[in-house]
């Protein structure tokens, strides 16, 4: 079987950036959208032009910048919306409008106090609008997650009809079990005539810390666009992390799909993100966190010195992070401490080790790490001892 | 059909505690304790007690203190750590020992040098001498998420023949999609012939940020406990989150699963952790995060502020987090302006509102949030225009 690619729609600059506290101006806006171009992402979701007549420049110039990566601005299923995306994205070299609307029966009654037939025109128009200012055009159906399939079905029949080349089909609440997203997707490709005529695109939100599972599942039913963020950032609890679906498939190639994202870059621009947008990334994230490849336990240490294999499905240098780092605590074992005397020159036999274990438990009691100069004073008193 | 209860296995001060700069000292894991045992959990994973005097002394005052919950001792395979273990648990009311070891080809090669059946004699063996010392034995089958199917099925009728009432089946590198997961406990339940007398326990670690939906996917197979920590503290990318899993079985209730936790105290005991071990817990953390309950954009302020399930599935006080905000930015629209006036005592009608709302564009397009004195000159500056 060919590996197929899985598009990776960036929306760190939009859904990201509407994070409170995560605001960029235009030039930081302009510069992470290069480094995402260099990361390899095929689309870049600059921002929701109408918003503000900041966003409008931001999205303008970085249409102006990037020259490979498809440039996005987002609008609602409204004509001055569309329209002044479409101005914003003149200057883009492949510039994409993802246009679209609320589709469960929450959003249609509590926030249009509309009905489905209603709704459903006006599906057909914006993505009709949107296609007098460019071929490339993406359908969002908001709240699709809970969104009755049948009903969804038509929605993203309408929006390919109207001219949708890629329809979104976001858990906008962060709901679905990966199972249910996943059938929902598999639902659509087998009940939308026209499917084949679009790529269906996945945008999971982790209110219950199911985003990433959630997309994969989507692929795996036929979906061949993930919607991500660097860093899972996003409103509320975040959108799918890129880093995350990116190693996914990577480490799971019998699913038979790739993306083009370079895997070493991963933590350099989850650093640039997490300092630009200012926000923090916890150690314990999955593989761009502090802690994502450090080794702590006993039995893990010794087993990881043996062969790394042992405990790391992931090496370090594959996603651009620092060395494993083997770190001294209460909970280190023999084998650690051997490991870090040497890497300080001193090659103990099993005999030094036994005796140093003990005076290294008494000092990792105390202490949260063991570090160097620790290590260089066991080392010393144990030589004066010896001495005696 | 009645619900079925999952066992809730904490183990935030063994795995999350084991993580580099977490180190507590024995008062301070005491009193996280007693807060675990308030919440609801089943089970307390105390710690190692081999690892080190500290820790055994923390198993010891932990067993002595708590009541209800079981309180459990990590051990290996090893005659002289379930000794130990067992000794740190004396005073418990109702004591657990945690034995095993690893199953899969790369620990058994690279680790134990060692073959497979030689590790089934160690399996039957670890468990017997645990037995000794309390019926309540639970058997671990270290990277089970990469040990071959078939071979994995013996060891755990091995453990159970000798003895275990739970076996853990733990993906200890964080290696497996929930759908192989899911097979993996399915593949036990219809395969192991002694199954029915042990309960099976999920172990997931979060290496492709899979954690959650891994665990879920166990339970929907037919596991009924899960291992998990606050704020998925652990080892490198750090273990499944307790407060996830608990919320995603009370939001999935046609799953027919429940657990024990009380959902209000999950954001308090998250703060409490995340002080006392020092390890920050990120802002779009899933439901304990800080922003887990902000509103920035303009669609979801105005849908949220008509209905707040249009974006909310949780409701912030079920899960003792404050009330959602509605945080202004660039991105927020005239409903979400319009809100925060009225808060402050402001009825403006649409005409005002939409001359302010220019006015507050210029303020947001400067600053990452709009605040309270920023709307009240904002409230002012209106009032001299129009007096003049």
């Amino acid at each position: 079987m060919t590996p197929q690619k899985v598009v990776i729609f960036d929306t760190t600059l939009r859904d990201g950036e509407q994070v409170p506290g995560c605001k960029l101006n235009t030039a930081e806006k302009v510069s992470l959208a290069v480094q995402l171009e260099q990361l390899g992402v095929d689309v870049i979701e600059a921002g929701f032009p109408i918003s503000s007549p900041g966003d409008f420049e931001s999205v303008r110039q970085i249409g102006a910048t990037i020259r490979d990566a498809i440039v996005c601005g987002l609008s609602r299923a409204v004509l001055k919306d569309i329209e002044v995306a479409a101005e914003a994205l003149k200057g883009a070299r492949r510039p994409r409008i993802h246009t679209g609307i609320g589709t469960s029966d929450f959003h249609i009654r509590s926030k249009f106090n509309s009905t489905r037939e209603v709704i459903l025109e006006r599906v057909t128009q914006c993505v009709r609008w949107a296609r007098n200012f460019t071929d490339d055009v993406e359908f969002y159906a908001e709240d699709a997650g809970r969104t009755d399939n049948e009903y969804l079905a038509r929605v993203i029949e309408a929006a390919i009809r109207a001219g949708a080349r890629t329809v979104n089909i976001p858990d906008t609440t962060g709901y679905c079990l990966p199972q249910q997203y996943g059938e929902k997707i598999a639902y659509l490709v087998n009940h939308v005539p026209n499917i084949d005529k679009a790529i269906i695109s996945c945008h999971c939100h982790n209110d219950l810390g199911l985003a990433t599972a959630n997309a994969i599942a989507g692929v795996i039913a036929g979906a061949r666009q993930i919607e991500c963020t660097i860093n899972g950032l996003g409103e509320r609890a975040g959108n799918t992390s890129l880093e995350e679906v990116v190693m996914v498939l990577r480490q799971h190639r019998d699913l038979g799909l790739y993306t083009n994202v370079r895997p070493q870059e991963l933590n350099p621009i989850s650093r640039l993100v997490s300092e630009t947008m200012r926000m923090p990334v916890q150690p314990n994230k999955a593989i761009v966190g502090a802690n994502a490849f450090s080794h702590s336990s006993g039995i893990h240490q010794d087993g990881f010195l043996k062969n790394a294999q042992t405990y790391e499905i992931i090496s370090p240098e594959e996603v651009g992070a620092e060395q494993s780092r083997i770190v001294l605590t209460a909970r280190s074992g023999r084998s650690a401490l051997a490991y870090r005397f040497q890497k300080l020159g001193y090659q103990y036999v099993r005999d030094d080790i036994d005796f140093l274990y003990e005076a290294f438990l008494k000092v990792a009691d105390t202490k949260k790490e063991v570090n160097e100069e620790d290590l260089l004073q066991l080392a010393q008193s144990y030589a004066s001892a010896q001495a005696v």
